[in-house]
């Protein structure tokens, strides 16, 4: 980019540059990287308004503490850009999210200045916990910040990580970057209060009003008033529940005031103790659009500032989610036990429609997938049927629960498992690499994966129909383009389906898979069976074509460990079939950032690398026990 | 049990019984129930002083509420003996958390008082809420109720189902049953301000004070005194903290007043929306003994309650957990780095000892499971070596942080995981059942299971010296009896233990099994290997000895599905070694408590069933594929 526009950022190689600017530069020098950002993001894609928001915050933060040795903890890191830009990544974040380009998240193999790896939200606190604590063991002279936003703290772990350093009392300083937004709109009480609070302006009021009551009171009563005038605080702004929790509450503060906060900064830098800071943002800010839609703006697709977003004009081709979107209202329309919930993905998961025509039974639970489990379980307890809208990578969050609360309990929940597989842009943290593993091993549960989006319905419909949890998992994105039927027609529970029959050689695929297998199998002639369930598995199918041919490949958008594939193979080795057989799945490492396409070319689980490994394959495989027998 | 000391207590056989009594008489009855109560788990042994505290609690919701039209939810549920004498179930009582007498938790199959079966702590609220918006949904007129420990309260989970109830304002009662204590000593800054105030008595004091400020106020002040009222209340009592989170909020009152109780919770029930009922208790209240060391009564074996629990006398034989607890001493002599970290169970991980000799390097998270992950990940993050001792069953709390935090940036994190595989008494919630299949799909990941005593110190130690995350996971109780070493040494990684050599077939086992499979070894003259790695398996060792024999057998006490076993299976496949093979572990359902002894025997884990298992097997496998060609 064409660093004219941008002469302060230009000479900022490291936050050493950064420090080494008078304090009047510092609005200036703001104003670049945000014009800066705007003009990078608008090229590449990627997360804008949370970065638009952090401008500040994040020069502020630079500014004062003396980083990479003091320690910066970013919660989530949608709002990293600045900070990457910052911190000597400034011409590499054109190609963010992109193959071999910057994460989208802080990342600790790619800058010492990215202390800790996020991507979920709510870890900073006990992250940078464990940092202050491990400073304080080494007599460490070292600093260390948690940044994180109101949304963030909605989950349980920002609240367990809270409660643990106000009673170990690290030196500790926590911003709240409130900005009334996570991804979606926030919800929860706590973030009510400070929204009713901060919004209505009443805080500088009534501070005034406090001060005047308390130096109104008798004498006697000085004692008392000033143990009292922190709590009465509690009435107009939300430090009483920070302080209840054994912190310090400082704010709340204009975060886009970079005066005011370098200031704030350099007094509680220096003092000791888990202190919070809060400072209201503005997602999008500076950019009128963006503030006015902070939703549309959180990730964004490359477009012209000047224009802002706009829609290609024609529909858009129908994704798997807008199959559940649409699933979802209809199932509710047939049927007033259908409920739909989501942990603060709205949006995302394609729920937007549903919580308009249902609000009654909609839940937006704000980020906290461990209760948005159990709630689904208390409504199923109750003859409801809750149908719980995640991720394949936050149920993750949700472990213990879907265990406990779900399947030892044969409890009818729903689980439309979205973005499984690989995921593309957001990367490492949010692959959906290992549901197929740690669902599997769980008793009660029935788990499913559609070929494509017609069989994704019937999948709905027929969790929807089992009196048990079940789940249908689906990737990002769009599948093969096969419309869905209008009805709530089910399927045979446990049933394959043989897509082709061919020679010698039988692909069992599980989802994503099948479109691929059908390619190959059309290629060498061979058997193709679409699995469609994981659990329980169709064993006669198995069994019967196993026997068949002599070669047996299964392929699945899983690791290989655990995954569908080795349901298969357990199955094989307990009834006895031997066959060669190839297990093709995801490798046993973390995939980075990329498009989804290249990532299944680097795992090579495209048509081509599955056609190549395969014939490879068969042409070393050995033949299987009884054509052996049949040579002799 | 002679029910003659008990008659008003004989006279219930269901709660509509007791809700026939005029309360004059509860205190008798409640006085006979905690009699009761007492001889029935000094003769069982079981959960007692949880259950001793919640003796009134329990009364009087049974009698205010209709249950079970109403619901009560219970969280963890080790107060729930009271619960279930008065639910019919007093008989039954003494066999309980033995085969086939009722759980130690409330449990939904055993009777429709236990709205939602539970085990880990902190799921009520978000349960009940579930049930109390479908009963608003299906224009039930139910109450609905959940009881929480102040322990409880320190998870995540709690404060995110708070945060979603005081934003969605179901009709809904949570009972705060604050005895501070869980299982261990409470930690957290929130149970630290609740102690502070309850106890010092400075409640009652400062309310009147507070009164009198008010009453001298200024008279336009007024409205605003009004409204400052609730919140001077934050100073003394608590309430603030839940009236952040949208709960109006009542108490603290005595949780062993009866009379107080049943009319506050009259009271209670007939308002509407998110309201807390803060009630404090004594664990153990009534026995002395108890009162006096709750934690050394939280869960007993079988009394003299006349004498209190007795020391045997001679040193108990070690179990896993010690030679765990002597290890990390060891350990953290020999290397500063080295933390110990536990989610509140000092007592049940093996870290008294610890904690007393190493209080810097000590962490208790309280009941925090995923912020205990990840501020671990922090401390590795800094250089620090923390051994996080965490329950296997725990660590499914944890997953995602496990997943995110530690494996996915590869931080030298050990996991120290005990009662890993079947626990005995506390069933079906708390058996380690999944963790091989769980951890097994995370690359990165080191994974061991120790044969013996000897050998888990030296895993311990091999953990610790690899850099980045391991796991140890070991049984509850003793092993083998193997004595450990002294020193801290460690174990080639990935390598297997070839303990027996036999013919024809060979043993493969983990952990706990191998001793089951050196006994069928001997009998069957079979070679035993003790692999020690799940992961990096040994594949030089299978490869080798799988091909010098027809038959290959996997033993795990972990699920069948992604557990161990597959990944022996998994790799054959891949090596394209056909031979055939049994695999031998948990099956595809949760197992209910008992003893550990008889939960082998009933899953077919002990000597004897593997024995006869395996001969039947051995008996009609097949032969492999070069015995075959070798008979033509």
């Amino acid at each position: 980019m064409d660093m004219s526009a941008y002469p302060l950022l230009e000479g900022i190689e490291e936050p050493a540059h950064l420090r080494e600017l008078p304090p009047h530069q510092l609005p200036r020098l703001a104003s670049q990287l945000r014009d800066y950002l705007l003009n990078s993001v608008a090229r590449s894609g990627g997360h804008l308004a949370a970065g638009l928001g952090a401008i500040e915050l994040t020069v502020a933060l630079h500014y004062v503490f003396n980083t990479p040795h003091d320690r910066l903890v970013w919660d989530v890191g949608h709002q990293c850009y600045p900070h990457k830009i910052l911190t000597g990544r400034r011409r590499e974040i054109s190609r963010i999210r992109k193959l071999d380009g910057p994460a989208g998240f802080p990342v600790r193999d790619e800058s010492p200045y990215d202390t800790f790896g996020v991507g979920h939200s709510s870890t900073s606190i006990s992250a940078a916990l464990g940092m202050a604590l491990a400073a304080k063991s080494q007599g460490a002279n070292r600093k260390t910040c948690a940044i994180i936003g109101d949304g963030g703290l909605t989950a349980g772990e920002a609240f367990e990580a809270l409660n643990h350093a106000g009673d170990v009392r690290p030196d500790l300083l926590v911003i709240l970057n409130d900005n009334e937004m996570s991804i979606s709109e926030n919800v929860g009480a706590l973030n009510q209060t400070f929204a009713r609070l901060i919004a209505g302006g009443v805080y500088g009021n009534m501070r005034e009003e406090t001060k005047r009551v308390l130096e109104h009171m008798p004498a006697p009563m000085r004692e008392f008033a000033k143990r009292a005038e922190e709590h009465v605080k509690g009435m107009f702004v939300p430090g009483t529940f920070f302080e209840e929790l054994g912190f310090q509450y400082f704010g709340p503060v204009d975060g886009h005031n970079i005066e005011e906060l370098t200031t704030v900064l350099e007094r509680l830098r220096d003092l000791d103790g888990p202190r919070l800071l809060h400072c209201v943002t503005r997602k999008g800010k500076g950019y009128a659009r963006a503030e006015a839609n902070p939703i549309a703006y959180h990730g964004v697709k490359a477009f012209d500032p000047a224009a802002g977003l706009q829609s290609s004009g024609k529909p858009a081709p129908m994704t798997y989610t807008d199959v559940f979107s649409q699933w979802l209202c209809d199932a509710a329309a047939a049927d007033s036990r259908v409920w739909g919930i989501t942990p603060a993905m709205r949006e995302g998961s394609g729920l937007v429609e549903f919580a308009k025509r249902f609000p009654d039974r909609y839940l937006d639970t704000a980020i906290a997938e461990q209760h948005a489990v159990t709630v689904s379980g208390g409504l199923a307890c109750e003859g409801e049927r809750p149908v719980l809208a995640i991720y394949s990578t936050f149920l993750q969050r949700g472990y213990d629960q879907l265990i406990h609360d779900i399947a030892l309990q044969n409890l009818p929940v729903l689980f439309a498992i979205d973005r499984a597989g690989l995921v593309g842009a957001d990367g490492a943290t949010h692959q959906g690499a290992f549901d197929f593993s740690y669902m599997r091993c769980l008793p009660n549960m029935t788990i499913m994966a559609p070929a494509d989006e017609r069989e994704c319905r019937q999948m709905l419909s027929t969790g929807l129909s089992i009196d048990g949890p079940s789940s249908v998992r689906y990737p990002r994105g769009r599948g093969p383009g096969v419309t869905p039927d209008d009805n709530l027609e089910t399927l045979p529970i446990g049933k394959a389906e043989i897509r082709r029959k061919g020679k010698e050689t039988v692909l069992f695929a599980f989802g994503t898979m099948v479109e691929v297998a059908e390619a190959v199998g059309a290629e060498i002639d061979a058997t193709v069976v679409n699995m469609r369930f994981v659990k329980p598995l169709d064993q006669d199918c198995i069994e019967m074509l196993a026997q068949q041919h002599n070669h047996v490949i299964t392929l699945e958008e899983n690791m290989i460990a655990g995954g569908a594939g080795s349901a298969v193979i357990e199955f094989m080795t307990a009834a006895g079939i031997m066959r060669p057989t190839l297990q093709i799945g995801l490798p046993d490492n973390f995939i980075d950032h990329g498009e989804r396409e290249e990532q299944l070319e680097l795992v090579g689980l495209d048509v081509n690398n599955v056609s190549n490994r395969i014939k490879q394959w068969l042409s070393q495989a050995p033949l299987p026990l009884d054509e052996y027998a049949t040579e002799k």
